[in-house]
């Protein structure tokens, strides 16, 4: 296997021999792609920094078939008819073609009835799953996480989690720069929010005042992030407009190191991130406290959400892995692009 | 008068004969500079942007004595023995010289026994008006608001109005970028929250996804803005993380047009600040609702709270125009700087 440009590769297993179908998890800054057998094993993986927005070349010029060629032109060449089935940005209105949104309530059988198919320049089809939205008053939108959650439910299916669930909901979080909580009922994605907690923990620590006075700790400090959840979690807080200017307050005081101020900030963050979502649950008559939820993500980040959601009484919160290379298998599984075979379960 | 390099200047009565004193609000970016006569009214006003952080030159090389020369040098040319004070962060660690805080609850006098001397290149002292600090789990501290209050409340007690409001304390907003929330009680301050709405706005349409669809429109939509505020008031809504991600959703389904998203985030924001004080009022056992309150700052900006207070179902918000001036007016008089004179009731 080559390596091209930017492109890491890695080698699961024995080479493409037994090769069944090519998918891609395709967003905004990053392209990974998994080459599965017919039983849904994962036989190699590709990544490369290709994002929608980080083409090689400008779209016009055919960047999104440059892109294309260099993660998954080699597995082409060698097996020319493989399916090839992406979610994520790729679908979006910036995408290669856009996938119209499939309104909430969403199954998975919807998600397969609004593939949208591009021609790629070596005559190959590409295979594009859509989004979904909420519409309303307040609405959300994903593209890619419906895919992943598919797959997490693909493996509670498998593990037969989900049976007793499925009558009052699965909660399924997925922490990053965009956070998504996402209810599913009766296999369908229900009703979701998005948090941008991840890229406003950015903008705070690189352009405001908050940025000026913190050191990148070496490693991560429990302490500094739990005292931040704590102080999101208080009674009559003032709210995170507020609380967040505690994290150069209490450095001006002597409260908390340089190196205490990310880990505290982000712990304030994703407290009032958990707090809104409580506020939104009790909307249902739900809550936190006592829940069994998953989760997908980073598995450093999602570690922190374990410990903040423990804070909310939410003891039993579960990492579901390999949710997308799973998700996607079960789509073009669902979509016929592959035999079912013995199917999603035996995805690694 | 003369305009050195950046500076402004504005003549507001007859030159300089009765002089008094000068005052100088001296910010992080900017650097406002009043002469005052004997009975408290401004003569004149020069404005730079020679705040702490855009000296003209070096703090180490003398900086600080430059942006005073070019700023109140003409007017110690002509009357060498003015008593001269200044408020704001040209006391912080940061500025000149270090005026450490006063703690609260912080009277006028606490304010006066803080003040700290600095000796120009010139020869004249320069007394600097001492910040206040609220030290606790979330610490707060203010520099040149608390002048500004000062200056508020002299004009109150001047109109009679805060006679019968001084048992159950003063709230006094000062809109910004960290807009300041303070109670003010017995003639002291007492306790105050710090909101990041101005800068935290900034980062949002300057550096994250929010900004991408948004384009600035002609004059402020106080329809969209008002759109904000409901949404940020709504039972269950789940915060201000994810709120704020409607701006670009609600463009997506084509609810909002780009020049209509500032000023929907912007109520969002304002509305989200209010909430969050709402809940540190109840824990007062109080609330905005039915109270009176006065708001500091740049008038455009006072507007828009005023019209996100009503909502809120305040609906006696009164600006209170040249707090900073009769702040610093009044401190100097009672820290003997100055004859009583005819007092701050003048100042205009």
């Amino acid at each position: 296997m080559t390596q091209t440009g930017s492109t890491l590769s890695m080698q699961r297993a024995e080479p493409a021999s037994g090769a069944a179908l090519i998918a891609l998890d395709w967003g905004t800054t990053s392209l990974r792609a998994y080459l599965f057998d017919a039983n849904g094993a994962v036989l190699e993986t590709r990544a490369s920094t290709a994002g929608i927005m980080n083409l090689p070349r400008p779209a016009a010029e055919g960047g999104f078939d440059a892109a294309f060629d260099a993660a998954v032109g080699a597995w082409l060449d060698r097996s020319p008819e493989l399916p090839v089935i992406a979610a994520g940005m790729v679908g979006s209105a910036q995408g290669w073609k856009e996938a119209p949104y499939v309104n909430t309530p969403a199954s998975a059988d919807a998600l397969v009835d609004g593939i949208v198919r591009v021609q790629t320049a070596r005559g190959v089809p590409l295979n594009i799953v859509p989004g979904v939205l909420q519409n309303g008053e307040l609405p959300n939108v994903m593209r890619g996480e419906e895919t992943q959650i598919f797959g997490a439910l693909a493996c509670a299916a498998a593990s037969g989690a989900a049976a007793s669930a499925a009558g009052k909901g699965v909660l399924i979080g997925l922490p990053g720069t965009h956070a998504k909580w996402v209810m599913v009922r009766d296999a369908k994605i229900e009703r979701f929010h998005t948090f941008m907690t991840g890229e406003v923990f950015a903008a705070l620590t690189e352009h405001t005042i908050l940025g000026r006075t913190m050191v990148t700790p070496d490693r991560p400090d429990t302490d500094a992030f739990l005292r931040g959840v704590r102080v999101a979690r208080e009674k009559g807080q003032p709210g995170v407009l507020a609380t967040i200017f505690s994290t150069r307050t209490l450095g001006l005081t002597a409260q908390l190191t340089r190196e205490q101020q990310p880990d505290y900030l982000s712990g304030l963050l994703i407290g009032h991130e958990l707090g809104g979502l409580e506020a939104a649950l009790a909307q249902q008559q739900s809550t936190l406290a006592g829940r069994s939820l998953q989760l997908i993500g980073n598995e450093a980040l999602c570690e922190r959400y374990v410990l903040a959601l423990d804070q909310f009484g939410c003891h039993r919160a579960e990492l579901v892995r390999h949710a997308t290379e799973r998700g996607l298998w079960r789509i073009a599984t669902q979509a016929g692009l592959v035999g079912e075979a013995s199917g999603a379960a035996q995805a690694n």
